[in-house]
């Protein structure tokens, strides 16, 4: 009897009321980490990459996986993690953070930078840096030292030197080929909103998520001009209940649509899976406001998600188990 | 026999399926227009405030409130009148916003606002700035005629003033009250931590919600640090089919839950009824974590929720029908 109602009643009510798509996986199943990074949505197709660069790319998206992974082993913070992997590719010229990034209208290099701790929320910004070398750690200070969370300018810069942080001139960050790239496109005004914003999010042993997210900006952009990649809730957010996001693409879309947190917020109460809510997102929303990007997620229990709209999304994972992949171009 | 399958199916997979809590009003009720303002939140006793100074607050947030119907009754857009009531509060040194905005940890004014049309998800912020007369303003222009969504600090400024705003000296925002404080705590370095941001929703007559806020930000603030008022998600939000949402209380915090945005979310994913979402916030989410503040959230069919954990919260709200309130303390 209470079968038959099960059947008639419950059964039905979770198949038709459209609240009870997907079963957020079981935590048995978790692997002990997870790490997963990109390093920007784009027109990123195999015929316009040359096979050094894409050997390149490759073996960068590697190492910043692994460093984030020997964090994770020795069984280190997410947080930690993510701050591990970005700086590698901070640090590397073929991404727009740290050194490599485009340059504002101005021809100067202005940062941005966030990261997020999922088990307390905790957070931390800086936008609009022009000396601090590794930008996401200064986000990473802002959040374990300052009272606030994001620090712009000048302040943010001073506070991170303050604080003992490597300091550059702001010529370090400006490669030959973005300052060619900038001496072109600059007198007839031609926009390049190059993208290439990097990103991390990661799981630990005890079941912290953390995200982070580094850029350079939009090239061309205002002096001033703050994109999504510092803002928690647009470019970052982490939620140990839920998930970990970051995200890359039109930075002025993702701060009006709060999509990082947008994401959160669907698998908090729509109880959608991971990959539900990140293909809600670029498949659907994208797709309804013509809008491009990527993000990457992953879940508490150690799921991935990694869509995009655009040709290619640098991207990669790994896990405690042995699963692995980096990928550049899309449908491979 | 359709109706029996209605009882038996569909109408429990409603009830117990968990997710359709609450019903959204119905537009049919929908008054013309309504607009709700806050002036902060914060240690508002009775008690503590002189007669001229309650009679004086009283008559500027009605003030505020007729400066928005004025616009709203002429058919003009919600964002129009939420720029007319903030900008009201701006020029009133009563308030932490615009003139009378309290002093950086270096006694300079910091200003920070944004403002968003529910409409399309537009969205316009700036931050930091030192010289726009009325920052509300300044963050509209940057909506309405950048490709940007948020400007920080000179940029913001030039970019205003290049566009004809209103410049002042730093020192027009900085009142003999809010010196004498900075002159009185800042030798002990005992931070006063005073709230007063402004904010203001509406809803225009062609159903239209946006919502605005704009600050001082907290006083003996690190400089460039960024509160919640500037970023869209955390001290704003608005969208045609939830809510309109202005923020006041501890910024740091409402970055981390992106307040506005969860407030959003709640009602769009788990059919929250605006009372229902705003109380969950302040009463619950709020109590849970230790946290000051106050909202004001206006939904598409009009319904206000106000609801703050502090000793009172300047406040007020009319609507086309004739119902009207403003009031300062709590349980009044």
């Amino acid at each position: 009897m209470i079968k038959k109602i099960f059947l008639l009643l419950i059964m039905p009510s979770l198949l038709l009321s459209g609240c009870y798509y997907g079963n957020l996986s079981e935590d048995d199943d978790r692997p002990d980490y997870v790490v997963a990074i990109h390093g920007g949505a784009g027109w990123i197709l195999k015929e316009n990459i040359s096979e050094e660069k894409e050997a390149a790319a490759t073996a960068k998206l590697n190492e910043a996986l692994e460093a984030a992974e020997k964090v994770l082993q020795n069984g280190g913070h997410a947080v930690e993690a993510v701050e591990a992997a970005i700086n590698i590719l901070e640090n590397d010229p073929l991404f727009n953070a740290g050194k490599g990034a485009v340059l504002t209208a101005e021809g100067t290099a202005e940062l941005d930078a966030s990261i997020m701790n999922g088990e307390d929320q905790n957070a931390g910004a800086i936008a609009g840096v022009k000396h601090i070398k590794n930008p996401i750690s200064a986000a990473r200070l802002v959040m374990q030292k300052s009272k606030h969370v994001m620090l712009a300018g000048e302040g943010a810069d001073n506070y991170a030197a303050d604080n003992g942080l490597d300091t550059v001139p702001n010529a370090y960050f400006i490669t030959e080929a973005r300052a060619a790239n900038y001496n072109k496109n600059h007198p007839d005004k031609a926009p390049v909103h190059k993208y290439g914003t990097v990103g991390c999010v990661a799981l630990d042993s005890k079941g912290n998520l953390a995200a982070g997210t580094s850029t350079g900006g939009m090239s061309d952009k205002e002096y001033g001009r703050i994109g999504d990649s510092p803002i928690i809730g647009a470019g970052t957010y982490a939620h140990n209940e839920t998930v970990a996001v970051s995200a890359t693409g039109h930075g002025e879309w993702f701060i009006r649509h709060a999509v990082a947190h947008d994401i959160h917020a669907m698998v908090e109460y729509n109880r959608w899976t991971v990959e539900r809510a990140a293909d809600f997102i670029i498949h659907r929303k994208f797709k309804y406001y013509d809008v491009n990007g990527g993000v990457i997620v992953l879940g508490k229990s150690g799921n991935v998600a990694m869509p995009f709209n655009t040709p290619g999304m640098y991207r990669g994972y790994l896990k405690s188990t042995g699963e692995r992949e980096v990928k550049l171009y899309g449908e491979e």
